[in-house]
């Protein structure tokens, strides 16, 4: 035990042990194991077992706002006030054709905020903001903290990926969760999240937590102890937090894919596009707005007085892109007609998703490549009414290879009700949660 | 997906997640996952966040057999079957001064059964049998195994270190719950030992299962199931087994410490030593030669007439080690005085044991040296008279700065009561445990 390995080793079982056997770990153990995690003194395996023993025991509110604590302090944190404006965020959880990020930050920065979208990549069957935005010709995801700066200086926006400095924990622990069957648990998730949007540094924060098949947390239930756990992290650190819960059972908007995607905001930002996608954008937008304090101007005018197209062109360019080149389109398409006539009441969005995953535009590791043109477009919406026969989706693909497998994933994605049924969907906002 | 480190990373993700959430693991699913960390296709971090999932979500009796068969499998498996005479071997699963190995190999080979004792060593308070043989001068531990084969034909019994290829994937699992606080769960334990005990051969077994604070199960319960799993796992595979659960509540014999607990054995071997330790050497001696069916000769005998003592001389011989030479000794030595007079009621085992570790006889990590001569020769037993100042134990080291520490292990160790005071102690045997 005098070895400074093995006093590691020892303090690291016994901080496993504790978890294991119900306990609460102290303040000590929690900013010791994270710390000692991040530079390598705790193995791989070690925190595997203790992320185990989180997932099945829990932790206390106490303990999950430490550790989110200690995840931020592994890292820098970013500072805004040389800005003239207040700054606010959104966060969602993830879903199938959630391409809110895109139309929303413009619209928000044309209203007066600074909105400092530092986001991730997808992993699984949901498609990261990232992910979707490359598939803009030119356009790049990683900037300096000085380019972040001067885009929202310049711009009022900016979404790019997470500096390296920013709290390096979470990221170490996020790759190890994925391969350790240790995502699934409401307080990893809370403090994963909720350490990177406060090291970021945004004032204000607007969560998006998604309930339904294509989200990860399927009940309303599930969904609002997660929201309850992020408002209180945030608000616990001078964060201004509030969370929306938001349907996905079924895809939202038309588009799943990047390349759609991006193509279906763009509508958005034009005064078009599904109104769900509008309806939810603008929602969003205006808490985001309440949020920061920033009064005057409604996100649904700047969608549709072009101001939000103003910003969003010039937040393309400012990371390389070009704003009016053509959008890359699949080679191979696929049709896949409606079942049956009358009311489609149920489109399954994990189905679509994991569609849209097979026919290539989702990772299932990290350094995977992603096709920014693989996905799948919607003809109909639950409500709507359809006809045997006509186009309900078409598939997006490089290679038709993958639309076998596609199809075996939409095998039980659709429901077509008599005239007149009306479909057993949530509502597109089911509740809010504040402080 | 399709890349087999995605393809394996995805099934050892599906094994975890079905131990996670409560479910049963699939014979598929235990050969696999065990077969591929053993390969090296799943890493540690995917098998301790298992290993954690089973520790607190448990496994059936059908899993557990599943899981020990396919550790069996993951290497050799030895066969006496050109002896002329059974085998028989006992199991401990480790108590403070147990050396019972020592003299009991010897008399039950000199009663006409075979003894091959395929051994580990010694990781916290409890010390290995290897270690306590390696304090015997030129004694070696590793033999192959075809001087196994020739020991056990010319002498009848033989301690050594278990072979390399003898079930890896236990040795691989049993360095990882080491470090990973996953040792705690009696079907990893169970399946542990018995993938060990039934790949090494022997037609018979009786394990002795340990319960008191010195114990790893410190409740008869707890040590009444794990012997019943065992049993049943050694039954299933043709191995007649049974347990005895013996009491582990203080010390076993008066010398814990390797060159100390030798020194013991051989005063058990010339037909003296202390009485529990005699005492359950027979019984544990008798029980061997029943299931192995050997009968006629009773070990008691064997330690009287001196023919285990020969048998001894033998072995230790046939591995290098001088009978002759003396043991080493501690250059320093401490005596802790009975703090008051009367009858000692309590001397706990664990305190003991933790002292002998913190002298130098125990390792921290597996790759860690140990002291020979360290140890805790102890004067008064439970139910003993004792006189306030005279000498209660005495503690042996190499190195005067560890006595500060085994002193504080020992702060709580000792309760003495007025004379005529009966001591609350566990049974010497509370139970046998049979198919």
């Amino acid at each position: 035990m005098n070895a400074s390995a093995g006093a590691a080793t020892a303090d690291a079982v016994g901080v496993i042990a504790t978890k294991r056997d119900g306990g609460e770990l102290s303040d000590t153990q929690v900013d010791w194991v994270v710390d000692a995690y991040t530079r390598g003194v705790v193995a791989d395996e070690q925190m595997s077992a203790l992320l185990m023993a989180i997932v099945l025991r829990g932790m206390s509110p106490r303990e999950v706002a430490r550790w989110t604590e200690a995840m931020i302090r592994s890292g820098e944190t970013l500072d805004w006030g040389a800005l003239d404006r207040p700054t606010t965020d959104k966060h969602s959880t993830g879903g199938v054709g959630d391409k809110v990020t895109l139309p929303l930050a413009p619209a928000v920065a044309a209203c007066g905020a600074a909105v400092p979208q530092l986001s991730g990549r997808g992993l699984g069957h949901t498609g990261g903001t990232l992910d979707k935005l490359e598939a803009i010709p030119g356009w790049r995801a990683s900037l300096t903290r000085d380019e972040i700066l001067a885009v929202l200086r310049d711009v009022g926006a900016v979404v790019c990926a997470t500096t390296e400095g920013l709290a390096p924990a979470d990221r170490k622990l996020y790759a190890l969760r994925d391969v350790t069957g240790t995502v699934e648990s409401t307080p990893l998730i809370a403090s994963s999240i909720m350490s990177k949007k406060i090291a970021e540094g945004t004032g204000a924060l607007v969560l998006d937590v998604k309930v339904g098949s294509g989200a990860f947390m399927k009940t309303e239930a599930g969904a609002r102890e997660l929201a309850e756990t992020m408002v209180r992290l945030g608000t616990d650190h001078g964060v201004t937090t509030i969370a929306l819960l938001t349907a996905m059972d079924r895809p939202l908007g038309r588009a799943v894919g990047h390349s759609l995607e991006v193509a279906e905001s763009v509508d958005v930002l034009a005064g078009g596009g599904p109104d769900d996608l509008v309806e939810l954008t603008v929602t969003l937008g205006r808490e985001m707005l309440a949020v920061a304090g920033v009064g005057g101007r409604d996100p649904a005018d700047a969608l549709r007085d072009g101001s939000a197209m103003d910003v969003w062109r010039r937040m393309v360019a400012a990371q390389g892109g070009d704003p009016d080149a053509p959008l890359p389109r699949a080679a191979e398409t696929h049709v896949v007609p409606a079942p049956a006539s009358g009311v489609l009441t149920r489109l399954d969005a994990l189905a679509v998703g994991v569609a849209s995953w097979r026919l290539g535009a989702g990772r299932a590791r990290k350094e995977d490549p992603v096709s920014a043109v693989a996905g799948v477009e919607i003809h109909a919406k639950p409500g709507d009414e359809v006809t045997t026969g006509a186009p309900l989706l078409t598939l997006h693909t490089e290679e038709p290879e993958r639309f076998a497998r596609a199809l075996d994933a939409l095998a039980d994605a659709v429901d077509v009700g008599p005239p007149g049924s009306v479909p057993d969907t949530l509502p597109l906002v089911l509740d809010r949660v504040a402080g």
